[in-house]
């Protein structure tokens, strides 16, 4: 077996297709449920999470078609996850990815049971990926992928988001739901590598704390960007998530409350990065994922400088 | 590590101490979540499955831990799938189980995130009873896991149920739903235990065709009881599988075909169980299973004769 060695520089086209073939379709599918299949194979996101699963695993060394399993497994997580999240009796969504939602293309029977192909066809490969590794890694991998999708991560978390409106507005709601939803999968994907290739323990903490500050973060973006937007449109403050009553931090604490939580969340993650990067500098592919982020902040605080400027005016 | 050796013989009140305890739930739940997770959890159906994989389990002497495992991960396998059947958007059921339906109790939302925990928690489950295992029989089972659950099994089955109507109304149809639906679970049950066990190839195949034959019997039973108890109730064979176009062989090809294929099935059985136990005495429990079923069997083809003379009256 080959550790990987690819330094995670996949082309897109070629993530793409891993994408698409990876789940293999039978020849005598029930045609509604094929063409599902096919629909959402053939209409793949921003593949970033199988990405960064592919950079760590490039940088422990993590066997390469274990890592290829795990990342396409993850995103297929990923996926199944967005085609619950968009159905009537949750977000009620019409589109996604570019494409019409897949309920409302196929219905919504059809659109459950193409979710849990890919639910099934994820996990056949994560054990695949986990078969690659010594036994110990095994059992720790498969405990914290079921730990972040299960009761206590991914689905808790969805439960808690579709019954916001019954709960405290405060920012203690709003970070655990986006724990349980956002931090989750990015949990999965930049600390699950590490832990199956035999990252060293403090690593893979200093991993785990950069995931929870970033994801915070990138939901905190998401809310400041949902209520700022609004503010811009309508000269008023409601916002979409304040309309639908959908949880929002700015609109629980306020725009300058935000701002300043996600900026003392940024430092700590830059912390925990620059100890990270002292360790193993292999990890820089994060510096750049930094500087993504910086510039989706940086845009989020003029406006919201701007707005604080114009009330006062 | 000690093979199995209570000989299949857990008791109800065991069973169902292993369904409630073996899906752990955190403190801080989501309130909904968590009173629907209760609510399933302590709805156990009569557990036919786990027993049946404890019974083959004690007959190959799989490890105690793992027999455990599989078994409880394959009823929760069952269980989600049912809480999935009942959804408006699929059979839209109001009972199970002698309570409310999970949705209906719940909401749909809550009902799709516990049907998931449950999953989850059943690949979790599945994966340590395989990891106690030799590692060639791990990816075995895994693989028929896989399949039986997947786009070749029970969604494929499910998909093809919930577009019957523009589907031919034949026996191969029926029998294609049937397969996939039914049988899928079945196999699991009987077929997966032996395998992880490392029972014979020969065993394994008989297993295998014992599933099929009794599995198809099994629905065709439950097709028959449709059509003749309506029979039976309105003096018209408008049985509600037909009112509601739902898959029904009897409906699709009438009683007496039906009747004389399920003699075959159960013809086809008998042999086979007659093979198997030749082969090994210690699956014994198979013949007490077949004389369940006769006794159903019985009662379904006097009303079929009963029927068919009263019609020539």
């Amino acid at each position: 077996m080959k550790p990987y060695s690819g330094q995670g520089e996949q082309s897109a086209v070629q993530l793409q297709d891993m994408f698409r073939v990876s789940m293999p379709l039978p020849g005598q599918l029930e045609q509604h449920f094929q063409a599902a299949l096919c629909h959402v194979l053939q209409n793949p996101g921003s593949l970033v999470r199988p990405r960064m699963v592919l950079q760590v695993a490039a940088t422990y060394a993590l066997e390469e078609t274990a890592a290829n399993h795990l990342a396409i497994a993850l995103e297929y997580f990923h996926t199944a996850s967005l085609i619950f999240d968009d159905l009537p009796c949750m977000d009620n969504a019409t589109h996604r990815r570019g494409a019409p939602c897949t309920h409302v293309a196929f219905g919504e029977t059809t659109a459950i049971l193409t979710a849990l192909a890919l639910i099934n066809r994820a996990y056949a490969l994560t054990w695949k990926a986990l078969a690659a590794c010594p036994q110990q890694r095994q059992s720790l991998g498969m405990e914290y992928l079921e730990r972040r999708l299960g009761v206590e991560g991914l689905l808790n978390g969805q439960s808690l988001d579709l019954h916001y409106s019954a709960l405290p507005h405060t920012r203690a709601t709003t970070e655990r739901i986006a724990m349980g939803k956002t931090v989750s999968l990015i949990r999965l994907t930049l600390v699950l590598p590490a832990l199956l290739a035999g990252a060293p323990l403090r690593e893979v903490q200093l991993l785990e704390r950069i995931s929870t500050c970033w994801g915070l973060s990138y939901q905190m973006v998401d809310d400041l960007k949902d209520v700022l937007q609004s503010a811009d449109e309508t000269g008023k403050t409601a916002a979409r998530d304040v309309l639908l009553d959908r949880p929002n931090v700015a609109a629980a604490i306020g725009v300058e409350g935000a701002v300043e939580r996600l900026t003392r969340l940024m430092r700590v993650g830059d912390t925990t990065l620059r100890r990270l990067l002292a360790r193993n500098p292999g990890l820089e592919f994060l510096g750049r994922l930094r500087q993504d982020l910086q510039g989706e902040l940086s845009r989020v605080t003029a406006n919201a400088a701007e707005l604080s400027a114009s009330a006062m005016a």
